[in-house]
């Protein structure tokens, strides 16, 4: 088909489509519809209009045909094609909602796609310095941490629900006391009326504290602030400060963009994004978004720390996912400073760390989140915490495992409990 | 399986569950998932706890096995169910991202489904009155347009993009002598650089001022005010106040359920929500949301003027499908009040009036929005209007279009110009 000219002030999206009627006929229709079009001829819709408003496309490549189409309809053979739109950036803007209001959201109405999946994302220079960004990032967080040439290792209050602040700040001054760099409410933790979010903070930052006199390591404690109302997140966000607190977990997607733009132009906290919910939009091959994408539109509305599963996490992802993702995070979108520290999570507890290791370019520039894997080992947390530092140290040195084991026997009892349940990798 | 009591403080979720394993299984680990559970056994987990926090499986149905599952993946046979699980109010509490994170978003992270959706949600009194709910709705969008009895007729600024302020002026002022009772910008119209919003309203709201004076009717404009500032999005709003209008279009997904409350609670307009990126999470029949579920969400959040299609829609939406929206949104949640005005949409000109009336319950109370329907009709704009109106007038006396339109010129011409594209119905 006859492709258009990109300008540099375009905004590029790229679509995988499938349809079973003419891909070319589709990508031209996508470009139409999310501008200028609608199902009847217009006055006034005039060329000197055309040039200002339209999108137009830009690359098109087909892709080999499918047989069960992404949305359920009768055929035989449905046709795909990877198409990029260009959509003028005096059409959008640099405002985020009308981004995905124009390029990432009506698109999936139109009737003749079986499948849409938004694969690529790129932003002109235009949007550069028009949102915050991450306040942390990987440099922030270990600043706070003070951890540096290896990763934050972190776990997860657990059980996830159900303690009272009381019972929270025990196992909290247990897990403080193990030695770990970071610890998190689980997501599902916010304020409900068995842990209103003040109490569970006042019961749990003055172990914090402590800690931090005795010892002078301060462990980043990341609150479940999130609430559906933007300025009760930020009277939370404003307490935890008050008390000391230096993180917070905001649950994206449940609270959405604008609110949580709100809390960062306002936060001095770290803020740790659980994407609970992006399953949804990402599970399906054929539908929905590539991390790639949506990561962007979160690092620059200004996410500190990103969770993206992990290898042989609990979850569905599988491993290829969450290598990308790792990948997807460290690449700048404008510049170093826009990369949000990755958060490796679900199901770690140091058995794949050689194989994270190798697959995200050797680096440990992440938060290792190990929830059960560090809470549920055989000697304490304390022993966990040792188990997953020793793994860290056999995979960066390419050491095995069970090798490093033989003189670490926190590791060697976190292989004996967990190995079976998520296997080592073979660690070189 | 064995089933749990419901509780009447218990917030009830309703989902489709699809697995190639037990159907029973997966039931139990989503209750087990979404509150207390991890991937070990964990100290601390008493029985008080899990009274306290557990959510339990209190209904559970088989349903017929499929054989393509609604997620691609090997195999033959794919189970399904229909389970609803009773989340505690005190482990959840009252706050919707908290409902959100718990009940509707983590659950599609767990790895065993092939497919889940969420066909139902019942709230607990306690959630009465914690949300400001639709600040005008029904009565109110009647009141400030002055329309009773028959359904509010609106339009919108064609072509959607492109217009300068003044070039969108003077459409403006063709429409609003048209007899139009709303006009909305489309919703892709937001604040673009070639049309500021501010520029925009300066420039619409004198003709729509002036001709209020002339005839004393006051077409309500809806404002494209979305902003992924919150905090801007306010001063859009406080702007739009002071020149006089008393509409704004929200694109609800685009900006998050917190920035939408954020507006609501400063909010002297009526909110017209459009949905767009809805069909993402409703569209595959086995992933996603039913609208029932979604609407309940935005009505407590305070949507005065919901989009949701119609007979013959443009869009991938069946009537079916429009038709069920349309009741959902009659249905209150806990009081008459909570109910927003349906705005049903997309591809209508007046000839679907016959059906629409006949299917959702000879109702009209709704606004019934004709972009192309009106703007294109041959005799412009003003014969447009009176064609949609006479449309609806045959709708109600049960007079057949064809019949009707012997007498009613404007329809005969909409008849012959948009008749082919979407059939007339029956009309009966």
């Amino acid at each position: 088909m006859e492709l258009a000219q990109t300008r540099p002030s375009d905004i590029l999206v790229t679509y995988r489509i499938e349809t079973a009627g003419s891909t070319e006929a589709l990508a031209a229709k996508v470009a139409s519809d999310q501008s200028t079009g609608t199902f009847v001829d217009l006055p006034g819709e005039t060329p000197e209009l055309k040039a200002r408003a339209a999108a137009r496309v830009v690359a098109f490549e087909k892709l080999e045909p499918i047989e069960a189409p992404s949305l359920p309809t009768a055929g035989r053979f449905f046709n795909r094609a990877e198409t990029t739109i260009a959509y003028p950036l005096e059409a959008v803007g640099t405002d985020l909602s009308a981004l995905t209001t124009v390029a990432l959201g009506g698109v999936w109405s139109i009737k003749e796609f079986t499948g849409l999946r938004v694969v690529g994302l790129q932003l002109p220079a235009a949007f550069e310095g028009v949102y915050p960004g991450p306040q942390f990032g990987i440099d922030g967080s270990r600043r706070l941490t003070g951890v540096y040439d290896r990763p934050i290792i972190g776990t997860i209050v657990k059980p996830a629900l159900g303690l009272t602040p009381q019972e929270t700040a025990t196992v909290v001054g247990e897990l403080v006391a193990s030695g770990v760099d970071f610890i998190k409410d689980d997501e599902k933790l916010m304020s409900p009326p068995y842990s209103a979010l003040e109490a569970r903070v006042r019961a749990i930052m003055p172990i914090v504290r402590d800690e931090e006199q005795r010892t002078g390591k301060k462990v980043m404690y990341a609150f479940g602030i999130s609430d559906i109302d933007p300025d009760e997140m930020v009277r939370k966000h404003d307490m935890v400060v008050r008390e000391g607190g230096n993180a917070a977990v905001i649950n994206i997607n449940s609270i959405g963009m604008g609110a949580f733009l709100f809390l960062r132009r306002r936060s001095s906290l770290a803020l740790h994004a659980h994407r609970n919910g992006w399953d949804l939009i990402t599970r399906h091959p054929g539908l929905g978004f590539d991390f790639s994408v949506y990561q962007q539109l979160w690092r620059l509305l200004g996410v500190d720390q990103f969770q993206i599963n992990g290898i042989r996490a609990k979850y569905w992802e599988p491993d290829d996912s969450f290598v990308q993702s790792f990948h997807d995070l460290r690449k700048p979108i404008f510049q170093d400073a826009d990369r949000p520290l990755p958060v490796v999570c679900s199901g770690q507890w140091g058995g794949q760390a050689p194989e994270t290791y190798r697959r995200t370019g050797e680096s440990v520039d992440h938060l290792y989140l190990c929830g059960g894997g560090v809470v549920s080992h055989p000697g304490g947390p304390a022993a966990g915490v040792k188990a997953v530092r020793a793994a860290w140290d056999a995979a960066v040195a390419g050491i095995d495992l069970h090798e490093y084991a033989k003189s670490h026997p926190e590791l060697a009892q976190a292989l004996a409990k967990f190995g079976s349940k998520t296997p080592a990798s073979e660690g070189k």
